[in-house]
């Protein structure tokens, strides 16, 4: 193992994966607060140092809320916890100190540090990276996708997300119910109704539909970074509900 | 950009990402043949060196059979081309020198060296690293996914690969038409099933579709393979079908 | 009250709407908190004393959250308001008292007295009456059906009587999101089961699907309050989408 | 039960719901004729007085023409038959008297005179209440719908009222089998789309569909009509249907 | 017309098209009834004989009932009519004098002579030939499939003749409606059950299903023969939709 | 049989159907080229003169390819064969001769003569008679048909067909995958956009679909042609579905 971290030592130096240290964390809590207020997530206080990596990733998945425990574990397969590198244990710590928890699907994946790696290196470029879309409206995508697969993990998850960056809490539960319930300006409208349709039909997906979105006022690579988060949240999605994976349940309560 | 390049530089030594001298090419053909026989590939001779790293993708998008020629750009979305890091020119060649071309899939991404290396990282840790599911078990699964969301690049590409790996050209047919009419092993049968049934129906996945597996000789770990497999081809068959990909035509011919 | 009750006398001369006094409002707030304790709902304050009762049906539509500011009317279409009976003009009175508002699918009915009576009626005897399903039972069905149907309006209303029938948020955000995702009994999985079935295809429910149910425990008579209240949901689903119903704020806040 | 029927008594003069011996009955013969002429439905002669409601309840079930007995009971539920309110037992003798038979749907619901009677008082408001649509156009509704969703019990019941107000058997026929084989004004059309739309696809109705109705000359206030009959035969499909309700035999060979 | 006539006098002795003189007509009215009972079908009393083909092919096409006159032309499709060979002349009196009018299918078919001929020679081997499944259970899947594919004459002619072969109106009107609501036998059941199946998604039929048909006691020839009537009708349905193909008006009132 | 076999000996005469030593053979391979080139059809070698018919039949089922045997029989019923008339004796034998095996289609029909004929007959006119659409077309359609219904026969069959006749190993993948990805002139799309509709939904097609065609420069008579065909392959997929229908697989290497 000692190879191994050495080998991440220098991992935060390589392009393809940012470095940790400015690795944003998931759904980085907006205005900087760092402890949501509500009941269900005030219980989730920082774990002690865990003394072995193992603990600590069990330490990590955050307390359920005594009124709504959910005794699960994070997923329904039985896969032994890896040994994490040195840039994935750094970043679970950003994640607690940020976010008070670390994200489940991030738990999921911590079987295999260099799945979880390379899974965070994927999310993080796509969802926090440079676009022409806004944070914002690639988390509404990937609640219009995950409604569309019914995937509980990411609607929480990501439903949470949407009424952060919106603080709007009634937008993010209309993406989870029906995104064509939300007031949405003609270039999101666009936006997710490509994406709707990307996620049931992907086969019936031609010039036409990238048209639509050019007249609402996206470039190519636009197109581009809408079909690779529909794209991802379709993988995703899967991965959540072939695995029964459950969300943290401090999401629930955060900015209703 | 120069700062990407030094970046990169280093990035072959990140324990997480393989160094991508080590990376094998995507698909690589079986028994070491670094050229396909039949005539629509025969034609796709390696370039000449390019003079640039945008000429290189330009080039290395092989040329179509003279009989089926099909002059769409690789895909319908017009993206600059990114200058390529050290590593992806290098898995460039890599591919140029395996399999006479650059898979589309690759000459896609290109046009971001980042968005590049980190699908490049994730396909190669799915697709050919350790797992209980074999290679061949791997594509069977790609194609029979890329069959129920009818993409054209992936039953294409990954049809071929699973004539390949099997050395069986009625078996790649039959799961681009329909896996029900392949001959299968109760193994396979079930983890098809199960790969299907995913991506049609996500929601409706539960632990009985788990302990189907189970008893079909699948561990829990491969159940994870299983899944993150089904995922990945369901988000790129969605940046497929969104963005008109083209693949080689050198695909169609191999293994008839 | 006595007011109300005395107006309420003359309307219990209708055989077939139970007297007022007796009628149980609409997801009566459990333990009898009568107002919501977060943000959106404060701001909903008990109107003054309305002038006619045409000013009354706008004054009950409770204000929307600052922060979630929703301009839609209460529906899509342009209904005149009606003169309320004095039974409805009392049963909208308790529901301000015990609610601190009036459901929005009551005001939405309001534009014709008697269609208002006897969806109230309807609505109360089904929802509120003498049942071997408990009232939570059966608005968990309100929900699954509502989540199949994807209303908007139900989804919010019913979610949150969901979430304070149960006391369980967790269960709220579940049976929106895909029922299958709660951690169920076996009589409340088969009588969701049972309710989705008879949603998505009503014309394939057929004797094996109530054998399911009376193995899980339901009667005859459960079996038939059941398929009511999934009928019913399924009716009010539709006039709901149908006229674009908006939900009344408070209830997004409630019991997080 | 004294006390509800004596509250029963007085609902006459409720002013909410129509007096039972105003109320019409359920698809009332076209031009008064009590007694339809074909085979099957000259037998149903009417009861004797019955001895006890219980008996009446049974005695009212008409009997099956010879040449297609059907000796299912009206609906697969075993459920005690509950005393009928006065009211109830006039509507249900006037049935007799009108149609020759009680409605089997009525008959369902007589296990609980509550019951029968909101859903009497809600049926007749609804299809025989004022309204910018005729009987008829509510009827086509009633049987476009009932065919999306294959409902056996509505779509003979209803087709018979479409053939009955119509005249045209052809018309009946072509509702129940495809409502774009029959040959239907422009208004007329765009009501059985919206009407098919939104029963098979509730979540996807927008304002864009409302307006095609108001082009094609329906007020708001008779797009809540159909939405509201839309609603109401998606509740009953589902009752009839998780009941196995089976239609009277009179209404087969009804207007052919 | 002579020449005609003599081209056509040889065509009997054609082995692969049967005799015409032996050719039983389309739906032959049981126990030889030659002329339907009731009102609509009455007034379609024997056309005179024709002076020319022309004439003859549009006076074959029944008149409406009166009360429900339906002037659409046979089909949408304008397609001169064809000069009828012999063998088709003599087929098609002999509808009329057993049927008492051309089923409408051969007079659309009667723009092609060679057309015609092949259809007919098809359909009364399939529908009138020698097979373990009865006329009536051929009729039935004919009906079941149409109901499924919701193809207007289809329903229309075979329901009909359900009603016939059966002498039970009531099965005829359930085939069309549900089949699933008519009380059938274990075989006839597991019949209908894979003819729908085969119907609605052929991909998807597996030896299991023809494993169901064995148990209930039909041999493998006679899975040929449902496939067949299966497969036929999934035909016979798409040619009559795709052409508006309208049902001789006759076929409504018989055997209600 | 005598007579029967006596009876095909005039068969040449019948105007109405092609005389069989002018019949077509089915696909008949484009330029004249009676053997297909690679590998796997190589193998399939002319058989020796059959001692008798029956064996003849299963000589005729041409040979798997070394690498990709199936040792499926033809198709999963157990249907003994029949005595041959002489016209389908020589067709077979022509079969033989042109294309090198007799297509397993035909194989699967002979258990019955008159079946194998009236197919053949009907086949013959529909595919390769007169109309408007080219051989090309129709097969074009005949591969959309069947990749909607995922019939493994009939995409194999006619995909190599269209490789055929097209001289595009492209085209047939495309058709074959999602014909959304071939690049089709107008009038092609617009065909097959009619053929893959009236596949999936038939009872939704309309005067509309049909002014479409006319449109993209189609006639009605064309109309009814394109209508044929997708009907026949509605059959054909089903029939082939239903018996798990194995295609020769000299068709699979055929024109890559």
């Amino acid at each position: 193992m000692a190879k191994a971290e050495k080998s991440v030592k220098t991992a935060g130096k390589a392009a393809n994966v940012k470095p940790v240290q400015e690795q944003p964390v998931l759904h980085a809590i907006k205005g900087g607060k760092s402890a949501p207020k509500n009941g269900a997530a005030k219980t989730a206080a920082p774990a002690k140092p865990a003394q072995s990596k193992t603990a600590m990733i069990k330490a990590l998945a955050n307390k359920p809320a005594p009124a709504a425990a959910d005794d699960a574990p994070v997923i329904a397969l039985d896969l032994g916890p890896a040994k994490l590198s040195p840039a994935m244990t750094a970043y679970f710590k950003k994640c607690q100190d940020k976010l008070g928890f670390v994200p489940n699907v991030l738990v999921a994946y911590a079987f295999d540090s260099t799945k979880l790696e390379v899974f965070a290196a994927f999310y993080n470029d796509l969802m926090l990276g440079e676009s022409g879309l806004s944070k914002l409206e690639r988390e509404m995508i990937a609640v219009a996708v995950s409604s569309q697969n019914r995937c509980y993990y990411c609607l929480t998850a990501h439903g949470a997300a949407v009424r952060q960056y919106s603080g709007n809490p009634l937008l993010g539960e209309q993406l989870v119910m029906n995104y064509r319930a939300a007031r949405l300006s003609k270039r999101q409208r666009a936006m997710l109704d490509f994406a709707v349709k990307l996620t049931a039909s992907p086969g019936s997906v031609e010039e036409g539909d990238r048209e639509r979105l050019r007249r609402a006022g996206f470039t190519d690579r636009d197109i581009w970074d809408i079909s690779a988060v529909v794209g991802f949240f379709n993988m995703s999605n899967r991965v959540a509900s072939a695995t029964d994976m459950r969300p943290n349940t401090a999401y629930h309560g955060q900015v209703r």
